[in-house]
Formats: structure tokens, sequence, C-alpha cells
């Protein structure tokens, strides 16, 4: 065994709620844990804080920086619950011999189905008549039709690829973007590739489905909401960071018929200005809310967990290109 | 032609709003109107009062009753906009000479989309974390997926079939009922054919897509609640009659993992006791109002208004079946 103790930190929240069977995973394997204290993301000094004695870490999205790190003296392992690697300071995790796991596939599905989800709602504008209808009032929305509509999808990789999958059954134009093209899943799904500015000005809705990193961290600004139709409809259920915020709340406030519905944001939990914008759909970082998802995720970070104190080969450890693209 | 003057009364609601084409036609074709001056469904006294002087008729889902043709004695021909045809009393009108037309494809579309989203956002409850997050509460809810749930579809005519080929983008297993078993549909659609009390059993997901009948009325009563699932989604976008809503609204209050999405009411516009239950995602019944389907049913029933004054052969009355079944 690596480690007799093989103290472990879970940050992840909430965590063996949906389901205990992670926690009794821990139990069982006796290695002893404590759960996430604050019950929400933690911020870089409160993880700098805690750090010290763990040698495991089941991570959310907290942000394992190298400050982190350097109070890190004693952890050996990350297993991330989820798929995004910006969190993480993966290089300087490698210097310290720390390894560094994921889950890229489970939470894949929750993601694509909240996607869809959402473009249907903010379509027909159902939250709003809902609440309308709880107060009181009956008033009768027109709105438009997913089938009719240009979809744009930035990002065709697990999540993306599973949202035009589901507008397959509706025969919605999709216009696709992503930095690699795949003919063979182009030519399958009826999609037409084209570039990220083609789809701000042409598509009705718009969904981001790409990594945070330096090359698409604010990649949606003043200039390219300028362009999108003054009607569209912007999905975020990635990262929030995708997104200047600012320029998104103006945007709002001064186009009534555009609209978002965002899931995930620079600051969590979020209190921001978008919450005072009607025409913004707004959730709570529910992309992989489901509880097969969420098992999935926190299952298969906490059987890396077991397997990297037991000595085992690791099953899913963050692969080399991860490293190599880091912060591009 | 079959008059000069052709008086038409449109109660349908709103019509040309969205598109003025539908007026300009009437307006073209010198075919006098009145819209609805009640801007909502007319009561059958309401619509008694105003009909005498009309000789044509663009109905939306108002009661035209054997107590209102007695008062119709200029009415020669009713156009629906819609499908539904349980708001004419058909074979009263055909004893009178009254032609009647429907538009039964134009809605399919937009309702089946509607049905969709309603059952993504119940089993997210993206409506109500929208709310709270616009209070400034952030609180993450973990949902169900679509992909892993059993939808039983009630009524697999144009629209439940319709909603069977937007599920095909997913995975999820589909029961399905009809009083006529069509196994070509069945094969391709990968559906089971089983018995409505089947559905009321084992689905996940219900939703109803059939007609309005003296058989279909009040289908789903006490007892077809309480043999589903505790955390069971009934999804109604039909018509209101199709359950007992006195017994839905116990159903939904006795049991917070039960929830429903309904969409259509006996009494519209609709201030009744499911605005007070939180479980319960409500619309004003808006299946069929997205602007390309609000046109097309409202152009399709104004052009056969100008056939019928026209002398020209209707492109869609209503077919001898409908006749021969009403009431049943």
């Amino acid at each position: 065994m690596r480690s007799s103790t093989g103290r472990v930190l879970v940050t992840s929240y909430p965590f063996g709620e949906i389901d205990r069977e992670p926690v009794q995973l821990l139990e069982t394997e006796k290695l002893p844990f404590t759960l996430n204290p604050f019950k929400r993301r933690l911020r870089e000094e409160e993880l700098s804080e805690i750090i010290e004695p763990y040698e495991g870490l089941i991570a959310g999205t907290d942000p394992i920086t190298e400050a982190v790190l350097e109070r890190a003296t004693n952890l050996r392992m990350i297993a991330r619950v989820g798929i995004g690697l910006d969190s993480v300071a993966l290089r300087a995790a490698k210097a310290r011999g720390i390894a560094v796991t994921y889950t890229p596939s489970a939470p894949s599905a929750a993601v694509a189905e909240l996607t869809v989800g959402q473009i249907l709602t903010l379509l027909r504008q159902t939250h709003t008549t809902n609440r309308e209808m709880h107060e009181g009032l009956w008033r009768r929305r027109i709105g438009r039709r997913l089938g009719l509509m240009t979809v744009g999808v930035i990002g065709v990789g697990r999540i993306g690829r599973r949202v035009i999958q589901h507008i397959q059954g509706w025969s919605a134009q999709i216009l696709a973007h992503d930095l690699h093209e795949d003919l063979d899943f182009f030519g399958t799904y009826g999609c037409t590739w084209t570039g990220a500015e083609t789809i701000y000005r042409l598509a009705d809705i718009i969904t981001l489905h790409v990594p945070l990193t330096r090359r698409t961290r604010g990649m949606i600004g003043e200039q390219q909401l300028a362009i999108m139709k003054p009607d569209a409809i912007l999905i975020n259920t990635a990262r929030g960071e995708l997104i200047d915020e600012a320029a998104l709340v103006r945007a709002l406030r001064a186009r009534p018929q555009f609209s978002a519905a965002i899931d995930v944001f620079e600051e969590e939990p979020y209190h921001g200005a978008l919450a005072g914008a009607e025409n913004c759909l707004l959730s709570s970082h529910m992309g992989s809310g489901t509880r097969d998802a969420r098992l999935r995720m926190e299952l298969e970070a906490t059987q890396e967990v077991v397997r990297y104190f037991k000595d085992q080969p690791l099953a899913c450890p963050v692969p080399e290109s991860e490293y190599l693209t880091e912060g591009e």
C-alpha cells in the first residue's frame, strides 16, 4: 500500500447524499475522510487553509491552484468529480508528483439534457408563464419552434455531440464549430461545420460546450453579443468564465427579445446581476445534477482514490494532452 | 357565389396578431368580419348572444353547442382553428347544413415540442430553481434523466407520434397506448404497445394525446392517480376535461414527489386550485402557441372560409368518421 492512512478531503458538494455508496466505499476501505465543511465550492484561501493534512482530495470545481498545492504538502492524488480541469493547476501538480484523475464521461448525458430543456423553455417562455399563472395571471405567449430554428453548437465533444443527437428528433438546422473538424460525425448527424463568428451571426440558438482555457475565457463578449440576432438564445452549461457577464447583463437589459440560460458562474453560489434580468433563465450549476450522473461521478472519483491508496492502476488519469495544453 | 356578404365572426383569439396575413386575406376577399370582442374563449351564452348575424365562424375552442346553433340562424360554415372537435356539436351542425372544417396538422409540431419541454423542466425542476435564483437563493437540485425514464404516451395520433419521434434522440423506454394498434409505427420507433393501466402503473412520465370524447372525459381520476408511481410526472397538453382536476389537486398536495404539467383547463382563462401547487407546472393553453403554428392554423381556417364563400371545394372538411363517433 502506498499509505496506511490515506486521509481524504472531499470538497465536491453535495457528496453521498443521493446515494451513500461513495461514502460507504470510503468507510469499507477504511480511508478516513472529511466532507466539505462549507457545503459549497471552496475559495482558494479556504482550501489552502485546510488542505495540509490530506493525502487524497475528491474535488468539485474548487480552485486547486499553485498556491493551494504549495500548502498541500501531504497531497498525493486528486480525483476530480466531473470533467472540467480548468480548476486544477495540472503541471504544478505533476511537478509535485500528485496524480490527477477525472470522470469525463459521467456528467455528459445530464448536461446535454439540461441544455435541450433550457432551449425548449426559452423558446416558449414557459418559466415566465408558469410564474404568472401561479400569481393568477392568464397571458398566452406565442413562442418559436425548435424544429424551425438554426442551432449553433460550439464545442462538439462529449456533451456537444449529445446535444446534437437529441436535436436529431426535431429537424432543426445545426451549425457546429470545434477546433478539430470531425467529418464523420458531421456526415452522420447532418450538421454544417462553420466558424464561430458565423454561428454568432446566423444561429437562433447558440450553446457552448467547450472547456475553459486561455483561448475560450471571455470568448463571448460585447462584440460577439452585438452580432447575434436580436432574438437569439444563448445557453451556457459549460463554465461561467466563457462569457463576459457584465456584457451579457447589458445585452439582456438592452434587448428584451434576446434571452439566455445560464447554469455556471465565475463565483458560485451566484448572487450577481443576472438575477435581475427576467430574460435570463438561471440554474444553479445543475448540469450534472441528476441522480445517475452524480452517483456515477462521485463513485468513479472515489474508486480512483481507493485504487490509488491500494497501489492499483488508475482507471481514468488525466491524459497527457491535457497537461500539454494547460492554460491554452 | 354562395353569398354576396359572407359576414364572418372570428372567436379564435389571438388572431392576426403574430402575422396579419389571415386578416388581410379576409379584407382582400371583401369578407366583412368581427374579431373576438372578449379577447378570450367565449362562454356558451356569450356566443349565443352574438352569433345570429354571422354566416361564417372562425372558431377557437369556444362551445358551439346545439343551443348556440339554434341561435345561429344565418350560419353556413364553421372553420375550427385547431384540431379538437369536442367543442362543436357536429351532428347538430350537419342537420342544419352547416359545413365544418378544421386544421388537424397545423398545431401538432408545436404541441409536441411543448410537451417534451415540460417533461425536461419537471425532471430537473428548473422552473423552481430559476425562481429561487431570481429571489437570490442558491439551491442545487438533483433531478432525473429522460434517457433513463419510462415514458408512457397515451394517444398515438399526430401529436403523440411526434412526441415519440422527439424522444428517439434520447434512449428512454417508450410505452404507448391507443385504441388502434399501429404495429408498423411501434416497430419503427421501438415502442412497446400496452394498456393504459400498465402505463399508469409503470411509467415515470405519462403524457396524454387523445381527443376529448365521452370515452376519454375524466379518464385520469382518483383511481388512476393512486396507482401512479410516487414520483410520476403527468403531462396534459390535450384537453382539461381528460383529468378530474379536484383529484389531481389532492394528489399534488398529498404527494410532493409527484408532479404535473398542465396546459389545458375546462374553464379558460384558468384561475383554479392548481395555481396553489408548486409541483404543478402551469401554462396557458400554449400548445399550439408558436408563430408558425398559429399562422398556419389561422391561415388554413381563413382560407377555408374564403373557399366556402367562393363556392370552391373545401380543403379540410371534418371527416365522416368524426360525425359517426361524436360523443363516444
